[in-house]
């Protein structure tokens, strides 16, 4: 069964069958305004912070799924028949895929709705009719607005009169008000009109002001939403739609909306065009500016909205130029282009906390998923990725351990103030020292992926005096980022336990692991790996004659060795690794264990941190293969737990087959694809990837449900009923790592502190691919054959046509030059 | 417009035109479990918490309005059509009231939907094409199940095909845990079906289990709510019902609900009885049983549903009869004989955190609340009375001060303990001394409510002894009951300004008062109120000979002296009592404000206080209805305030017209209705019960919005376009203290240590009226007649036919025995 397609030469993904099970989301926004967005119109708005600036409301985990949205309606006059430009909320009979509706049909016929997902932007049409409607929702790169451009056609032959109205509902600002104490917050939330623009207040807030607006005088609006919707109805079908007239009334009470109508006349072949402003501030200073700026849709030569359309193609087609793939696999190419790039960029931007499962309830950044989901996009998003970089480091104990969760806000000295009026709605500014928390709440592995991260950061902008860049940690000492990267390696070489182990602490990446008090495996191997990629900076910086990092070279390869006895001794339980052990020293993830007998989420670092042998390293990926693969993705352990043990963890009272307990969780699904191209095995590499792809599932969404076009953080595994059924799309490190695993490890581009390095690892019966990389201002046009079609293994290169030592980095070009690199594998 | 009427013979309340504006209550339940359920079927049930303990799921401020809810469906099989028990959710076309629906008609016609409120149940009866559906919803005494009894009847005269079903959504358990995180708590529930059971669970809470039973097997069911629902549906037309058969699917996963479907075949003039059962306990542990106990309906000589239907009949008429009034006043005889009463019982065994409004994010008690709310039901409630009295003693500190938000399990050294299992849910057992908030929360009034309910406590059912009774301080103190009430006193006698006014500290009564660093009139009139009340048990106990008694009534008459100077010299605005002053000094409340000249929460208690004059007293109340007064009741203060001034308070940020800035905020309208009484104004005094009573607003729905049997928190005052608009209904201190007004003080049937007093303030037109009050295990007949048509004064008493003098009470009478109290004024 499919709901849709890729249409890869636009970057879109079509939705033209639109009663899809789930809502199928995008993300809009690239600054300060985001919204999520579903293919039928529903979602929200938020500024800043999802948790504490919503601008637009909605009813988590609802009936039906996902309201209210930012709707456009369409009336005809003359018979009051009603529909909306996305599907929902009216949710008129549709035609099947690929049939045309009958533009003479009378009320209640079938139209046609159809949704494209861009890259920052969601288009909406329907034909019902005889009009036709499109709808492009985006937010401009430099306004904190909302745009909905929207053009009806007249298709008929006849004169039709018609209503056009938005709506959006607004919330009470901060998701918890929105959902509790109405007592209060009913009454401290206030909307008025004037000149064409509705603004809503909040007196709680003073300062925060939002509005809504459009290009043309209405004819009416709505600014209560129960006025506008009416007692015992919903979206589906409001009163003042119904009427065609809205109440024109507003109040210093209840809820609130924007609805702004408009009546139009088409002529036969006729386009109304009109454009609908979402906007953060106050009337006075920002609706007003805005509405003038997008007034002129019809005069203008180029219209405000389409200059500030085109600038937002413009933004993402630059970053998708700095590294765009062509290779035999489509659903590679597809996804590695553009919508892989979109989900990594979109939770390095905006977080994990804003999605349509994901809504409310936590704020700021989680240390683990922000260190690990920079790694993936510093190339796209440089700034954005140094931001986040810099607020890991100010929350960087100096112990070395990160704050498990963390506002950057409270550890950054410019952040912005707010006003000092007595509010219930301020995020009551805490007192620094309180936000440190102690070990107790220490993950053993937060810190830990940071250190790769800033390697990477420095790679790829070359800026080695960031790491010479003083930055306090989270209690004011200040110290070099180079510092910060030894203390987080210093604090878990201490944080050792009695079989030479790492603690688990709290947690490691397994929160339904309770390894607090024993030891884990996991992250063992990350120390070993972030060692390794410190040790290329401390080499780089003794070879620049910097005698300190001599002696780190010397500790930290001493520690490596050590880790790598460690693993070699205690850790290799004969055909994988174990996961670790019980405060009470019972193995988990053992051959010995009933259940849990294997875990995935450890099984590749070995490889990855270069400790283990190729031999191992092959037998651990073929357990794992065997014992956890399936054609959705490798499964995160197995068996399945059924058996309560808290000494195990509270994994072991999660349904078999959800989430922890023998899902298939797609974020570490990625690391065995990096391991098996480290192991030059291209083909199991691919085949890992293949089996969670979501490109591939969709013609099968009876079984996934979510969309094709995003990794998700798990599917039920084989032990649910619901097996392959996929949950919780976009919020996942699995974007950035699958963005990694196949850029760097599969296609093998990948850099050097001094260069660029390709060594891929493919399936043998690729003839090849080529990959377009900018790097420091330079753009390299990487063509790799395979005339022998073997997995791995470079036979020549040249670099403009001149030979290259295979496995040298190729140094970076001088700025603004192209450079044409030919590899050839054998 | 009016909706519906008072059938006060049965004590119910009749909604006869189901599309009332919002959602009017009632309350089920009186031990464990509460159902908050609206008029069309919407609501929710928890067990104990309703902030921990939700069984089933609501949405709140949703649309449409107060969804899910308790539904029975029906379905005609013939045709495919349905309907609903109650109006909603499927929400039909319906007749006007007083027209009966076309039997005969066919799919769309227009049905009869009617509900009754009664006191614990609710009865939805819907009479639509022929077929009449009754469901009463109670909840048993002594069984932890919610009953739905099912009565359809074919008043056609063909043979009728019907599915009849229940659904009802569960709940996450946790508010908090509905609203947030849903990527965990989605996977954490499940449900199962087994033997006509459906059980819910969460593995979050192992030991907390959920079901739906029926009185018959049903022919199928769904568990799943996406299921019984589909997508793009809502509860109106569900696809289960729609489809007229459930899945039969249930899962570990997602959103749960119980829908039981049953086949039902009837005759012409047939009747089917169904009970359908919502439930808190496992299948095992509680499901079979009660399935077992509630199944037989129908041969049975009297079905268990029935026998437990008269048991919750007869507790309430037990309650009521305790007091029963009968006036010349039809309003004041069914508000205070079963609405009134109702109301405040629900405020003390439910707390204030359960409606349709309050949905949540606060658990506990809440000290001024619930202080004052336990004195009006000691009579129908003593053993909840004194539960709460006791939590409140638990929660005092040792400086005499009250915890402002507290949960009384923190303080009863029997409460239960969960499970010792690792649980997102689980409420932290916090350090009972970090509950133990310092001077800067606490509040400058929450501990004087306490003394006068102790008092009345101990009138009302003789227990002397419990004031020698040891409970400790929240510190873990120990001390007397007479203890706790001292140092109350010595608490608010210690904190006091520079003007010998109480201090604000955090907040007083009025909590958008920034009085905090100032002082406040309000607590300095409270302290003389709880001073006289104490002083009441101090001068018992010292003409029972105790020496230390003696002191105390040297001290606190003292204390009031110096009080009374205080209020005679600075509290006096001429015309009025002045509300405070701010921090700077600056008077609040006085006729030398610009806004805010008058407030009305104080200007009664220098009366009920008995420390001032019958002219001043006169000259305030006179100030009130002038000033403040309005067809709804008096406004909180006026002018309302327009000008941002924090040293005022939050207030000042308050929309005008709004809650606490100049609505009409019902809880204090029920003190000047005392002072009046207290002056002898009888008149004056049912004028000012009059203005806000809601029974008077029964055909004024179009302004009034909220139901006419309860009050509500306020009414938008005369400064908001929305004036007379009554919103936040039943949890209000409102109840108990108009319960209090008018049968101690309009009625004027009040206690003494030793005996009962009759000193009635009425309206002079009254030609009389009878009380019946049950007391210390005696029945008092009491009939008061006017013939000469006075207010107030009392010219003669008989008791049993025998003179007494007036003024003096009446002795308590022996147990069992009836006594004839004729009063005579005059």
């Amino acid at each position: 069964m499919r709901y849709g397609f890729f249409d890869t030469d636009a970057d879109e993904y079509v939705i033209d069958r639109p009663d899809v099970p789930v809502s199928w989301t995008n993300y809009l926004g690239t600054k300060n305004m985001c919204t999520v967005l579903s293919h039928h119109g529903g979602g929200y708005s938020y500024y800043k912070s999802s948790q504490y600036g919503r601008i637009s409301r909605f009813r988590q985990n609802g009936v039906p799924l996902d309201r209210p949205g930012h709707y456009v309606y369409l009336r005809d006059d003359a018979d009051g028949d009603y529909w909306s430009a996305s599907w929902q909320p009216v949710g008129k009979p549709f035609v099947e895929p690929g049939t045309e509706p009958d533009a003479e049909a009378g009320p209640g016929a079938a139209g046609r709705w159809t949704t494209r997902h861009g890259m920052g932007y969601t288009r909406f049409r329907s034909e019902y009719r005889g009009i036709d409607t499109e709808q492009t929702v985006f937010i401009p790169l430099d306004d904190d607005v909302e745009l909905w451009d929207v053009r009806v056609t007249n298709t008929s032959d006849r004169v039709r009169e018609l209503t056009v109205a938005s709506y959006v509902e607004f919330s009470f600002h901060t998701i918890t008000i929105d959902n509790q104490n109405l007592q209060m917050s009913l009454y401290a939330s206030g909307s008025s009109y004037e000149d064409g623009i509705i603004e809503y207040d909040f007196y709680y807030e003073p300062w925060t002001f939002h509005y809504v607006a459009s290009s043309e005088t209405p004819s009416s609006y709505d600014s209560l939403r129960d006025n506008f919707i009416g007692s015992y109805r919903t979206e589906t079908n409001p009163v003042a739609i119904e009427r065609g007239e809205g109440t024109n009334k507003s109040a210093t009470t209840q809820n609130h909306c924007g609805s702004l109508q408009h009546k139009v006349v088409l002529q036969p072949g006729e386009t109304k065009r009109l454009v609908y402003l979402l906007g953060y501030g106050s009337r006075d200073a920002a609706g007003r500016e805005m509405q003038a700026k997008y007034a002129d849709v019809e005069s203008a030569e180029v219209p405000a909205v389409d200059r500030e359309f085109q600038r937002l193609r413009d933004y993402w087609h630059a970053k998708q130029d700095k590294l765009r793939i062509r290779t035999p696999h489509e659903g590679m190419n597809t996804m590695i282009n553009s919508w892989t790039l979109l989900q990594a960029e979109t939770c390095v931007v905006w977080s994990r906390f804003a999605s349509f499962v994901e809504v409310g309830g936590r704020n700021g950044l989680g240390y683990r998923d922000t260190a690990q989901d920079v790694m993936s996009v510093i190339h796209s998003n440089p700034t954005k990725t140094r931001q986040r970089i810099v607020e890991l480091l100010r929350a960087q104990t100096e112990q070395g351990y990160g704050l498990h969760l963390f506002d950057p806000k409270a550890f950054d000295p410019d952040a912005e103030k707010l006003p000092d009026v007595p509010s219930p709605t301020i995020v009551p500014t805490p007192n620094v020292a309180d936000l440190i928390h102690g070990l107790e709440d220490t993950c053993s592995d937060d810190h830990l992926w940071l250190v790769p991260s800033v390697v990477e950061y420095v790679k790829e902008t070359g800026d080695l005096g960031f790491l010479d860049l003083e930055i306090p940690f989270a209690q004011g000492t200040p110290a070099t980022v180079y510092e910060h990267l030894r203390r987080a390696l210093e604090f878990s070489a201490e944080q050792v336990g009695p079989n030479g182990v790492a603690l688990g602490l709290r947690a490691d990446w397994n929160d339904c692991l309770n390894l607090g008090g024993g030891e884990t495996a996991l992250v063992t191997f990350l120390h070993a790996w972030a060692i390794r990629a410190f040790l290329e900076i401390c080499e780089h910086r003794r070879a620049a004659g910097d005698a300190s990092a001599s002696d780190d070279v010397e500790r930290w390869t001493a520690e490596l060795d050590r880790i790598r006895g460690v693993a070699d001794r205690e850790l290799w339980d004969g055909r994988w690794w174990i996961r670790g052990y019980t405060r009470d020293g019972v193995k988990i993830g053992s051959a010995a264990n009933d259940e849990g007998k294997i875990f995935l989420e450890h099984q590749a670092w070995p490889v990855i941190a270069g400790i283990t042998s190729q031999e191992r390293g092959e037998t651990a990926m073929d357990a794992v293969r065997e014992l956890l693969g399936s054609e959705y993705g490798n499964h995160l352990n197995w068996p399945a737990f059924t058996k309560v043990d808290d000494t195990v963890g509270f994994v072991t009272r999660v349904y078999p087959g959800i989430k922890e307990n023998a899902a298939i969780f797609s974020h570490p699904n990625a690391w065995p694809i990096i391991a098996e191209a480290l192991l030059g095995r291209g083909d199991e590499a691919v085949q890992f990837y293949d089996a969670i792809l979501p490109y591939h599932q969709n013609d099968n969404i009876e079984v996934r449900g979510a969309e094709p076009y995003a990794y998700v953080q798990f599917l039920y595994g084989r032990d649910h009923e619901w097996f392959g059924k996929a949950q919780n799309p976009w919020l996942t490190g699995t974007a950035g790592w699958m963005y990694t695993a196949v850029t760097k490890y599969v296609l093998g581009v990948r850099l050097a502190l001094d260069g660029l390095v390709v060594d891929p690892s493919i399936p043998a019966d690729w003839d090849g691919f080529e990959v377009r990389r900018e790097w420091r201002e330079a753009v390299y046009e990487i063509e790799v054959r395979n005339p022998e079609h073997v997995s791995h293994g470079v036979a020549s290169v040249t670099v403009d046509g001149v030979a290259h030592e295979p496995g040298t980095p190729i140094p970076a070009a001088s700025a603004g030059s192209t450079v044409s690199v030919v590899v050839t594998l054998g």
